[in-house]
């Protein structure tokens, strides 16, 4: 799907009763830079729009811009078909529970199947009250240090917008970044440069010793190997094979 | 591993040259969460201790406590074995590049193995220059929207932090919340209230047309079977039959 599809079937994200101003324009951002555009806020403590929230959102204006504002939880979420709870998990509640990593492959497969998805969260240090939490069909906890887990209301929307955005995996796990002008050398230009380099050490002296050499020859190539050269990287170092050759240290004499 | 070993194995987070307390404050409130205790700051602008950091930690005084500050890269990162460079993906450099994921696996991996990982984080907007990325093994870049990558830098640190205590994976993707003080109903307890339910129903005569009574049980056991019922919901339901069955409504004669 392209950008604008993604960002519009992306969950809202709602703030219930959010007191700093600060940590709204913090939460916009965390938003914008997992592809997240529809924050809803509930009964905000400070009132709304919020300057302290501008500042904060490293000109995420899309989300900051299109706020809505609600006086009650049960009308910031009247669209909504599917509803998350973040919250720690509940002592006295009977409720299913999942990871952020479990809930964002649901809402991936939800909001692809054209459900309206959204994220509760509370207030700062309290949390959700219970009765917003009895609202939702699931609730999700983030897996933290038990001994600490406090988590910042931002940390808590970057982590769900997070996994949101990995869910969609078109990121590799792995690979070797490398410059537009250059590419991967070949085996024949990595061969060519070992046998080179062999060359100059079998020149200068350096693999005199007969029955050390294959095994001194095996370990430099795998140490070349290991390095992933670039075809402009065999091409400097056969220079600098070169000049080092050629050059003669000025006679003692 | 019990707590201790595992705080002790965590990767060190490195801060190049930050610049607001706060920020660095928010980075050890971030590390606790997720169990990381070795806090180093490069050349930090506005000295250490900080204020401001202790303010925004929510008290990881654990972390902000063990802070050690250098004045140079080379001398923060000497006792690392591996060290990721936390970046967006550079333009001009050969590098291994990993996401978070990947990249928490591999520390997991490593530091079980007995060695020594770190992180190193550029200062705010800027991130890190070239000459420290160039220290580190792998880059680690976080995937975002490529519209709006600015992540603020205790978002960073939490994304790779949060990523290292999920890849020790001890938390189930999924279940049901329970409080203590009950169980899930077991099956002769709910086909019990099902019978009860069913019974009240036919007294009451809204079961009378027998070709749809087969089909309309069928549709109401599944929805209490859906509702994962525990065992005492199950006695507070059939309390509810009980009751509505007894009263009568006053005549109207």
């Amino acid at each position: 799907m392209n950008d604008i599809e993604f960002k519009k079937s992306g969950p809202a994200i709602i703030l219930v009763a959010p007191q700093l101003g600060e940590n709204i324009g913090m939460v916009a951002r965390a938003m914008l830079n997992c592809g997240l555009t529809d924050l809803r806020l509930v009964a905000p403590r400070d009132g709304w729009p919020s300057l302290e929230a501008v500042a904060t959102s490293a000109n995420a204006t899309t989300v900051i811009e299109n706020v809505r504002v609600y006086q009650k939880t049960e009308h910031a979420i009247a669209d909504i078909d599917t509803l998350y709870a973040t919250t720690a998990r509940p002592r006295d509640m009977t409720k299913r529970i999942v990871t952020p990593r479990q809930g964002a492959a649901e809402l991936v497969q939800k909001t692809n199947a054209g459900s309206h998805c959204g994220l509760l969260f509370g207030r700062e240090a309290k949390g959700l009250k219970n009765e917003d939490i009895v609202l939702a069909d699931t609730i999700l906890t983030v897996p933290l240090n038990p001994e600490f887990t406090s988590l910042n209301l931002a940390q808590a929307v970057f982590c769900v917008a997070y996994e949101w955005f990995q869910a969609h995996g078109q990121t590799p796990p792995e690979e070797l970044n490398i410059p537009k002008y250059t590419k991967p050398a070949n085996k024949r230009e990595l061969i060519g440069m070992f046998e080179h380099f062999e060359k100059s050490l079998d020149d200068s002296g350096f693999l005199q010793i007969t029955e050390k050499r294959p095994n001194m020859v095996r370990n430099l190539r795998n140490m070349w190997q290991r390095a992933q050269l670039t075809e402009q990287e065999v091409r400097t170092l056969r220079g600098i094979i070169t000049a080092i050759t050629r050059f003669k240290p000025p006679s003692k004499d």
